[in-house]
C-alpha cells in the first residue's frame, strides 16, 4: 500500500471540528468523501490531531494508504476537484510507510488572532476573537515566560479528554501586537484538550488585570483549572503548523 | 431635522448590493431597518453610491434624518445592537443640513485584492479574487499610467446605467504586490458601472499577455467596451474610503 501525506487548509466555521463523528459534519468526513471520489477505495484519513468547531487550519497534515496508482503530486489537484471552498489541498506526497501524521508529529505551531478594536472588523468574522478592551500587551508578553519549559498542564485542560499524561513542553510563546491585531504564537511537542485556547484565555485575563503577570508560574504550578482565565473562543484559533523529523 | 452621518463597514458576500430591492436583500434595507428600531421613525437611507452583490466596504457613508434626540455619536452603539455580524456601524456625527452622502463625496477610493497563487486561500474566499496564472505584475503597473486623468470611460462600464457624461478623473491607480497578494487601489471623482472591475480585469488581460500595456491609451481613447477586458468578480472588491470637502 502507498502511503500519501496531504496538507490541508481549512476554514473551521462551517464545520464541527476535524474528527468525523455521527450527525455532524467534520472536515476529516468531507476529505474522506473527496479522496474516495479519486481512488474508489474505502478511506481512512489518519489526522496529526483534532481540532475543534469552529478552529481553523492553515497547514493540517493527514495521511492515507491507498492502492491508488494516481501519481501522488496528483492527488492535490484531484482532490481539490471534489471539494468545497472552505477546504483545500495544498500538497499531496509519497512517504514512507512508517509515515504516520499524528505519531510522527514532533510539535506544532498554533496562532491566535485577537481583533483589539472598539468595532469588529466584519471581514474577521469567525477568525479572530473581537476584544473591544483595552489590553496591557507588554503584562501579556511578561506572562508568557512562566509557560516556556516543561511543565503539568493540566489546569490548562478541559475535561472530557483521556492522555497518559498532563505533562507538555512549550518551545516558544510569543505575544505580538500589529496595529489593531494582537497575535499569539505558541509552539509545543503537545497540547491537551482546549490547551491553546484557555493559555489565550489566562492572557487576556492578565491583559486586562484580572491576573498578574508575576502570578503565572504559581498558577500553573496550582494545576487548578479555576486558578486559570476563561477558555477564548475557537473563531481566533489557527493550526499553523506541524513539524516531523528532518 | 438632524442629519447624522453614518461610517459603515459590511461584508457584501451576503448581500444584493448596497441599494434597498424587491424580493432581494440590500445593506441598505438591513440598516434602515436598525436606524428605524432606535429611533421609532421611517428612515430613508442617503447612500454614497451603489455597491454591487457581493461587493465589500471599509468606510461607507450615508447619512440619514431624524428628530430622535438620541445624541450623535451615541447613534453607532443604538444601531449595532440591531446590525448583524456582517454589517458594523464604526462612527455616527451630526452634519449641517446640506451634506449629502452621495451629492457632497469629492472623490471616492476603491481597493481590488487579487490572490495569486496556485491555490485558493481558503480565509480569502469571496474576499479576494483567486487568479492561478502567473500575472506580469510590472506590466500591469505600465498600463494604469494610461488611466489617471480625465478621460470618457465609456468603454470601461457596462450598459444598465443612465449617467449625464461618461467623462470620469482618475486621480491615481497603483498596483503593488505583497507575497501572493496584489492591490489594485484607484482614487476617482466617479466611477461608472461595473467600472473598475473592468479597469481590473483588464489589468488582468495585461497581467496574462492577453493585452499590452502599451495599446492601453488607444484601447480606452476608443470607447469601445469589448477592447477592454472581461468584468472582475465582484469579491475582490472593497469600497474603502470616501472623501468629503474639508
Amino acid at each position: 500500500m502507498r502511503n500519501i501525506k496531504l496538507t490541508v487548509s481549512y476554514d473551521g466555521a462551517g464545520y464541527h471540528g476535524w474528527q468525523r463523528q455521527e450527525n455532524a459534519l467534520s472536515v476529516q468526513e468531507v476529505l474522506e468523501r473527496a479522496i474516495a471520489r479519486c481512488t474508489n477505495e474505502k478511506v481512512n484519513l489518519i489526522g496529526c490531531g483534532r481540532t475543534d468547531t469552529g478552529v481553523h487550519a492553515k497547514a493540517y497534515i493527514c495521511n492515507f494508504h491507498t492502492e491508488s496508482k494516481i501519481p501522488a503530486e496528483r492527488f492535490v489537484y484531484a482532490i481539490n476537484a471534489g471539494l468545497p471552498d472552505d477546504i483545500v489541498c495544498l500538497a499531496s506526497e509519497e512517504m514512507p510507510e512508517e509515515f504516520h501524521a499524528k505519531y510522527s508529529a514532533k510539535k506544532k505551531r498554533y496562532t491566535y488572532y485577537i481583533q483589539n478594536s472598539e468595532f469588529p472588523d466584519v471581514f474577521l468574522q469567525k477568525r479572530a476573537w473581537h476584544i473591544p478592551q483595552k489590553l496591557d500587551v507588554s503584562a501579556m508578553q511578561r506572562a508568557t515566560e512562566a509557560f516556556v519549559g516543561t511543565h503539568d498542564f493540566v489546569g490548562f485542560a478541559s475535561t472530557g479528554f483521556s492522555v497518559k499524561t498532563t505533562v507538555r513542553t512549550i518551545e516558544s510563546l510569543t505575544v505580538t501586537k500589529e496595529n489593531n491585531r494582537i497575535i499569539i504564537d505558541v509552539v509545543g511537542n503537545g497540547f491537551l484538550y482546549n490547551m491553546v485556547r484557555i493559555i489565550t484565555g489566562t492572557l487576556f485575563f492578565v491583559g486586562v488585570g484580572k491576573l498578574r503577570a508575576e502570578d503565572m508560574k504559581e498558577i500553573i504550578a496550582s494545576c487548578d483549572r479555576t486558578r486559570a482565565g476563561i477558555t477564548a473562543p475557537p473563531d481566533g484559533l489557527f493550526l499553523t503548523e506541524v513539524y516531523y523529523e528532518a
